[in-house]
């Protein structure tokens, strides 16, 4: 409709008119006379002390709420309308949270059980503080790598191994169940870290720093965090044993070793796990076909844990065919236990960057369901109640989660309304526990290697962003691409790092190529566009219009400066050794000393007609200075004529700073040393549209001072075209100005 | 006489218009109508490369030429008038270029004669190379302080230790000599590489590398060197033996060391140097006062060194108390050897940071002298020239050297015309080397501390930028204090690195924290500002006009979202709620079914008010709706009148784009999702003032397409506005808008 309506504003009615008739306004005259700043009365301090400080019952109430926010909800919960849908969302969100849970551990190089707890208490903790209704709390395999990554790193195989008791044999046992204490006290100690840096962040309204983390970045990321989940589940899928690297390029080494062995390979191990493989992927393509007839979606990957574990009990695959399987998993809970904090200095790093990737994970998924069901998630309240999950959560000895993109689809398609599905879906995990987890004991560990690699079909997918963005952004696919690479080769504390660093540079080089221009008129629309671009645009005689778009700040003002010089053609260094040269030669004519220097006289004529030159080659589309330039040019010939003749035919430049943001110390002063420069060649600078913020800032820096008065500012280019046409039309002020 | 001018307008003149009437424009219209892409006749890719591959003598001739900047100048050398003055500048340079370059070469912990070395062949070279006419090249205390600190690191007095050979004694004793040539081995493979990096960034024209080095940063990098510079010279004014400490903290550790030590203090070197300095800081002073009446500065430095070796060789100083002298000063120059690459592997941060610290030293300089005698320098061919300077002279076993601040001052001030001076100032050092360097031996080391610690004065009065930068921009303190600290604590090369990164980031964090504003019209000019800070702009009825001054990407997209939806209080997702809200209460009525659901209705219902409320507070300036919002005030009390009411009273909303520099893709899908949101609620978006290069960017991240059009884009916020007023005052569209 919108669109019809223009074409017929063009085609039929009269078109509306931009009409505007004022005084061409300096910023002199504005600051003196038209503007004049609003009197606020500002509160005192001690008032907003007051305010701030003031203790009354909606304040309490408001602060409880904002810790508990469920309290906002919970009270007025439409039980007819939501309780049927969160149970069947819950319970379908349980059931898929169990088999994840015991596959991260994995990944997290812990006991299955202990994926289990994480499962359990931090889902349950997320219904009281959690401000997203959709999405699913829980372990999470980007993170539960980058604890796994962690707890190798720290814990070893190598630091395991002991003498065989048996003392006839030498060699060295693997001490496995010292190994696995060991690395459960880190990934706890680790996961009690990124609660407590969470929550401070939270506390500290630092909900923003996710945003560094940008969409190509998190995306290369986590394609590379799904190779190296991938890789890692190779030896299991395999059946392969082989140590666990960390590290720069563990990527590479891991799937080095798993070659290397690859004649060990287990082939019961692999069989099992290549159906569990092909079974998955074909519930998820059902699943996503029948989207819309399905009630809730097939559970493959429960169906694939209760069959696998069958099929394992019952051939006793793991006695007769060496599958490893899942092993010991103990009934009930633990009790709370204080985790072991001597470890900790080794962690920080590592839990600042988890910390943070578990909230990004976290809060870009929120978001995503918030827009589309029309409720707000509060970034801070989503930091602290994220923070306070791991960190009450870490004293049952888990680890650290965060929310998981195909659980929370699973858990909102399924019609959940609130965090009452979550709540639900860590009671079936409860459940599991403490009734039936022995249950699992027989379940092989190639089936959960399945289950994560099928889980991770759609980061792969995530490569497709590379066509997309070459056509769209360079920049951002190398950032995609930097993520990735980085990622994938240095592991993901580095990569992460890296790209980080990356990105944040990319801005600054955006603002460091800026596309700079001289603008021309379109004629009589008071609007300006790049001469070298657009047909209509025109230059105005003795003008030059400079633009570029960027601040100017330390990293770019050299280059403002030079290209300043270069575009608009006029070099105050030149034409100050235009000026030397010909005072020079007046000098010496009027001494009648013909012989003094004439290399030099030679030298700087050569000059100065390179500059007379340049100017000529600038001007040449403008039609009604052609005859005189002409005149000129043969006039230049003769010595006479030189000392008569302005030393350049552009006698104002107009800098347009409409896109300017900000401008720092270092691009004041190299702006202002150029404005001087060109002063002291006659030729005047003129500052268009620079905004009312910048303005100020301008003043604090003092910049107003000397050669750069407030009436050499103009409210908009056209504004100061015109009073520069006015002043360069005026011949009886031009002939005074050149002779000084 | 511009001031006056303007004023004289203002009171006398019939003041010049502005006057622009044309039809409002949008994207759509300028695209189809208005503005042609300029016809270029681009060269074609093999017109290109031929242009560039020909080969002409002119070609070869300006390739020399930038290669060989002498060629340009030494032709037309104008000897009657420079030599003189040439003349007496080299000699005046070459005298302080002696005592420099004996005391640098302490600093760079190499033995004195290296000093020397380096004071000759890259000076003699930069004649050649350089195309600054004015600066003094040679050992400089910065680098050579940096030098040193990489070349103990290196080699540590530790790993000189022998076993005394007489046998009796199990002390161990240093071995000096073993020490120096390692040392000398280790500066000279780092100069090597100094050069080659230099060398190709110039080639690479990467010229630019030094912008990143701010002047805050460098004037706070600075002052943290003389700081080192002082406190390394600490024990040889005080005749204290200590190790020498690098890396973090290192400047702590040696004044620890010292005091620890300074009952060892010799009072003869302590009452020598003190005599020095106070010398050497009055005839600064005097140079300094008597500025003009001096026709050359008194030479101080070389005095002292005249002096004090007389003193010491009259006195016996080194045998009867013990003051440490220079030593061993060899005749002659050494033949070229090649430097020990094998030492390179550790060495390529540190170059790295020497290298860039030394171009940009010399350039900055460079760049000052050039502005005030109005000659050009190139960034790339300084970078390429001290390169090769660096890089053959370290052949002839020099450490590398930049320019000199304080000679520099020397080489100008008593005027040196051309590279001629550096010359005859390199050949005084010459001649000092191959003929009497041997007299400078009983030198005590205690005067040339001094001579260093007084050419620090002048860096620690950058400490007075510490107050200036307060008043104007405390960003650029930050960046000063974080420079000087982190160059103080970790160390020059870290420092560096952490000063560079912090001047980075606040860049970014300019970006990010910009500041936004609601803009109101300067009645009948066409200019829009802030509301909230002028009294004369005032608000267009239902129109919101939101200025940001930032570009849109990444790290600032949901700022920019979240402030467009603060500041203008109109919240799509609370007017989607009470949309819904609205429509269910509708069906309900319609149903008759009166009982359904109504804790949530209530709940939407005081939301609504909520929404209706926020309007009103931004509303409350607009006198010609004020009756018809009280009337909509009572009507909102009444069900039926929910239904006819717009949900919000600002029916358009501008963004205005002037400032906006380059938008990236995950600003411009934030930028459109929120367009999305307000066009289900009925409020439509348009955006004003884009640059041209930057809707070119937006059409290649296919910006234009679903709810954004070109036709909602105008080139001016007057432009927009005049199409939404258009649009909200023909009544026969609104309402059917509204009950879509």
């Amino acid at each position: 409709m919108e669109h019809e309506e223009a074409a017929a504003r063009d085609d039929a009615e009269a078109p509306l008119m931009y009409r505007v008739e004022r005084p061409v306004y300096d910023e002199a005259f504005l600051r003196s006379q038209l503007l004049h700043r609003r009197q606020r009365s500002a509160p005192s301090l001690r008032q907003r002390l007051a305010q701030q400080l003031r203790c009354s019952s909606e304040k309490a109430k408001a602060a409880a709420l904002s810790v508990l926010p469920i309290l906002t909800w919970l009270p007025s919960y439409p039980v007819k309308d939501y309780l049927f849908q969160d149970v069947v969302s819950g319970l379908s969100t349980g059931v898929v949270q169990l088999p994840q849970g015991l596959a991260y551990a994995m990944l997290a190089a812990v006991p299955p059980v202990y994926g289990l707890y994480s499962s359990f208490y931090p889902v349950l903790l997320y219904t009281f503080f959690g401000t997203s209704r959709h999405i699913s709390i829980g372990t999470f395999a980007v993170i539960s790598l980058m604890i796994g990554g962690v707890v190798v790193r720290e814990a070893p195989d190598a630091m395991f191994y002991v003498q065989a008791a048996n003392g006839t044999n030498a060699s060295a046992v693997l001490d496995v169940e010292a190994r696995d204490a060991r690395r459960v006290q880190l990934a706890v100690v680790l996961t009690t870290l990124v609660g407590i840096i969470q929550f401070v962040l939270g506390l500290l309204r630092f909900g923003f720093v996710s945003i560094y983390l940008t969409e190509p970045l998190v995306r290369g990321f986590t394609t590379a965090a799904a190779v190296h989940v991938c890789v890692s589940q190779l030896k299991y899928l395999l059946g392969v044993k082989t140590q666990r690297f960390s590290g720069p390029l563990a990527a590479v080494y891991s799937v080095q070793a798993v070659f290397s062995d690859i004649t060990s390979t287990n082939v019961a191990t692999l069989i099992l796990g290549l159906v569990c493989i092909v079974f998955l992927y074909g519930v998820k393509d059902l699943n996503e076909r029948f989207k819309k007839k399905l009630p809730v979606p097939i559970p493959g990957e429960i169906i694939v844990v209760i069959v696998s574990t069958g099929v394992s009990y019952g051939l006793r695959l793991s006695d007769l065919y060496r599958v490893d399987v899942v092993g010991k998993i103990p009934t009930g809970l633990l009790p709370p236990a204080l985790p072991d904090f001597s470890l900790l200095p080794n962690l920080v790093t590592d839990s600042f960057a988890i910390a943070i990737v578990g909230f990004s994970m976290g809060i870009s998924l929120a978001k995503i369901f918030a827009l589309k069901h029309g409720y707000s998630v509060d970034g801070n309240q989503e930091l602290i109640a994220l923070g306070l999950c791991n960190f009450i959560s870490s004293f049952f000895q888990t680890f650290a989660i965060t929310c998981s993109m195909s659980r929370s689809l699973v858990q909102e398609s399924t019609g959940g309304k609130t965090q009452i599905a979550g709540l639900l879906a860590s009671l079936v995990v409860l459940l599991v526990v403490v009734a039936i987890g022995f249950v699992f004991q027989p379940l092989p560990q190639t089936a959960l290697a399945a289950i994560i690699m099928v889980n991770l079909l759609g980061m792969f997918k995530q490569t497709r962003d590379i066509p997309a963005l070459w056509r769209t952004s360079r920049v951002e696919l190398a950032i995609w691409l930097v993520a990735f690479t980085a990622s994938v080769l240095l592991g993901l504390d580095y990569g992460l790092l890296v790209a980080v660093t990356f990105a944040i540079l990319t801005v600054i080089y955006r603002t460091q190529s800026p596309k700079t221009a001289v603008l021309g008129q379109l004629p009589g629309s008071g609007l300006y566009c790049d001469v070298d671009e657009y047909e209509e645009a025109a230059e105005c005689a003795g003008i030059k219009i400079f633009h570029s778009n960027s601040s100017i700040y330390f990293a770019n003002s050299d280059l403002y400066v030079n290209s300043l010089k270069e575009k608009t053609g006029v070099n105050p260094a030149h034409l100050q050794a235009a000026r030397k040269a010909r005072k020079k030669l007046k000098e010496s004519k009027q001494k009648g000393n013909h012989s003094l220097s004439s290399p030099l006289k030679l030298r700087v004529e050569d000059k100065e007609r390179g500059v007379t030159h340049e100017v000529l080659a600038y001007n040449h589309t403008e039609e009604q200075r052609n005859g005189q330039l002409a005149d000129r040019h043969s006039e230049s010939d003769s010595e006479e004529a030189v000392f008569l003749e302005p030393l350049c035919s552009v006698r104002c430049i107009v800098l347009d700073w409409t896109p300017v943001c900000f401008v720092d110390s270092v691009g004041a002063k190299a702006v202002k040393s150029v404005i001087k420069e060109y002063a002291a060649v006659d030729v005047e600078v003129f500052i268009a549209g620079c905004s009312r913020p910048l303005l100020s800032e301008l003043d604090t820096l003092q910049f107003f001072t000397g050669v750069v008065t407030p009436d050499t500012v103009f409210p908009t280019v056209h504004d100061a075209v015109l009073h520069c046409q006015h002043r360069t039309s005026r011949p009886s002020d031009a002939p005074t100005n050149q002779t000084t």
